[in-house]
């Protein structure tokens, strides 16, 4: 992408309204803009990164049999009437009025939409197990929306609801749904504890909640540091995960703390995830049910499986960042490579540029080309805080003698290599 | 895919509600569900063919150089007063009051959202044109919503805007995008009529709808035969195209039309987009300027560009059916091979299937495999609705010899051939 067509408007400055650094960052790096309190928009450099995250947990989701649907923002006030939560939700559900007086909401989640649509298309335990999930835009109308994406409104999130016949094959989805949380995030790069977590408002009794790590996040844990070798591993063991010790500091009491000092660790987290199994509350309220193998009519257990997709994005940058910019791992940074042409009036130097960008197209590397007729401080100071992982700057002296200065974001080590030597780095 | 882990509940009956074939169709073939009026869900098969239309405009539009972004479904009515389109709008706004009582909207377009992100970000006239798109869900609350995804409330569309400096400029951009939007329903194998149409309350002169022909279609169109060729060569001659005759039938006259009767076609069609160019209409009202290469305050043209990505897939059925169900063209077809184990508990057969569905699965060819234990004549009414390409039939006979049967649906044509050949067929 030659930045000269793109969309990037980067702020030199910290924005007032701004207390947190993911919130400062990604107003700074142009990944947002605000519309209104807690509503964003996404623009070009954030959209991609926040893609690239729903990608990878819809990968992993998938594996682990959930299939996709998408469900709509828009929802029937009735349905929540029938399973009694539409007086419970309080002001955090935004409630509409449409031109025919029907009272709808914006979904702030979805188990009673699902649960029509499971009672209306599946009658027999044959169907079952089923897990359906979608990736979808919330709402949630915060009384204080804060931290920009970290507390917004307006918010993006994979939600997943299982359907089992029986208590034991639902907790068997619950834990397989538990794998697949612990290993998106491994494949993100993340540190995330999972918590066993009150069901509050949604019910039923058995929940984990999944915090990432970051020392600006949220909330104080603690966790039996047997957590960070156990996350990874390449297989999980359950059992053993489910026995250790993992506590926010509210639940926390280090007088009676099972785990001793030198084995107990605390760090700062960022929620990132919830799981819950909550039995037959809504096919029980919404009256959902199958013919089991004896003919005999039977509420599914259900569970259902919450990521914030777009409050991943902000944990990266909490997690991955310095006094510069953003610092993004390849997996989810918005282009792996940001080149740089420090002069594009010298023609040397255009031409060594614009090649070896042709040659990053060819072998399909994500690259920002920045082919701007602007200083060399401006330049470093944008891909520095942008935090694309690779840098690759093009000068009219290496032009002359072909070769090229890369550097790996957040490093400062800088490496003057060839265009084959810089190619077989950046395509590895 | 295998059916047996997927979530399609078709409809052996025709709903009473669904009055055109494509919502019937949809319904039946598990794409989508109501959950009230106008607002759907969509089910896994229906979202895979959403997902792959809108993978098609938006490579064609960044091709045309669109970046994209991704703005809030919930907008401030206070963009709209600025505007003054907020009183204009009348009850298709979906309005909301949030709980500090702020007037919101459920977004029915977005050029006053757009606008608001080009004064606060760009200041410049080095940074024009600009073309900003995205493809996201938007609401009209249509008073009475029918024909399912076609005229719904909740609906997807792709919605681009573009900023240039002056009018020649912008005209320049339109016609682009004019050119991409042919590009686009060329590949979508669908023959897409563009008229002369009324910018309407959006303002400004210069406007066309596209309009694809299916014989269910909502509208009349007459138009001159020269498109049919010209709209099928591999580069469009603009200027050409845009003297053609074509008009729906409420503003053609047949005693006046320029075309004779031997040139004239006449067909139904169905709207599935609409560009506009309108000036500084937005711009000024919002006081959205640049400055010009003097330094002038400047306030640049604007255009936007529609799509209707849900209605293009009702479209589809539309053009693309016969009595048994859909036959989806292979560009946005949900799966491309349909493969259908006739007896699963003959373990030949099923030996056999399994390894066939291995071998297309590692040749990246989308299938979904029928391996549930149901009839024969069910499993091949659930094909045929569901419109596969290309269906494959492992039968216990087959299976013995080593051979398949294929064929492509739409036809009648079955052909038994070996798995070599049946894969050189369905990977060619």
């Amino acid at each position: 992408m030659l930045l000269s067509q793109y969309f990037l408007p980067v702020l030199k400055e910290n924005p007032a309204e701004a207390q947190v650094v993911s919130h400062r960052l990604m107003l700074r790096a142009g990944m947002i803009r605000q519309q209104s309190a807690g509503i964003y928009t996404w623009l070009p450099l954030g959209l991609r990164v926040l893609r690239k995250v729903a990608n990878i947990v819809r990968q992993e989701i998938e594996k682990a049999g959930a299939v996709e649907i998408l469900m709509p923002t828009i929802q029937s006030a009735s349905l929540w009437q029938e399973s009694g939560r539409y007086d419970d939700y309080g002001k955090e559900m935004l409630r509409i009025t449409d031109r025919h007086d029907n009272a709808m909401l914006y979904g702030p989640t979805a188990e009673e939409v699902v649960t029509d649509i499971f009672r209306n298309n599946v009658k027999s335990y044959k169907d079952l197990p089923l897990n359906l999930y979608q990736i979808h835009w919330k709402f949630r109308d915060e009384i204080r929306p804060r931290f920009g994406v970290m507390r917004g409104r307006e918010f993006y999130m994979k939600d997943g609801y299982s359907f089992d016949l029986d208590q034991e094959s639902s907790t068997k989805t619950y834990f397989k749904m538990y794998e697949a949380y612990l290993r998106i995030f491994k494949r993100l790069g993340l540190m995330a504890i999972p918590l066993k977590a009150d069901n509050g408002a949604i019910g039923g009794d058995l929940s984990h909640e999944f915090q990432v790590l970051a020392d600006t996040g949220e909330s104080q844990l603690y966790y039996d540091k047997a957590f960070e070798d156990m996350l990874n591993q390449d297989t999980y063991d359950v059992a053993s995960l489910q026995k250790l010790y993992a506590a926010v500091d509210d639940e926390h009491d280090s007088a009676n703390c099972p785990v001793d000092d030198s084995s107990l660790r605390s760090a700062r987290g960022i929620e990132v995830g919830h799981i819950f199994q909550f039995g037959t509350k809504y096919s029980n309220a919404m009256d959902a049910a199958i013919d089991d193998a004896n003919g005999k009519r039977t509420h599914p257990w259900m569970g259902s499986y919450g990521i914030g997709v777009s409050r991943v994005v902000a944990a990266f940058i909490e997690a991955f960042h310095d006094d510069s910019g953003i610092i993004w791992p390849e997996v989810v940074a918005p282009f792996k490579v940001g080149l740089i042409n420090l002069k594009v009036k010298d023609e040397t130097s255009t031409i060594f540029a614009n090649s070896f960008y042709e040659k990053l197209l060819a072998a399909n590397v994500e690259v920002l080309y920045d082919d701007r007729d602007d200083s060399a401080g401006k330049k470093f100071a944008t891909m520095d805080l942008i935090g694309l992982p690779w840098q690759v700057v093009v000068g009219p002296r290496g032009a002359k003698e072909g070769v090229l200065e890369i550097k790996r974001r957040g490093t400062d080590e800088k490496q003057e290599v060839s265009v084959e030597a810089a190619l077989d780095m950046l395509t590895a």
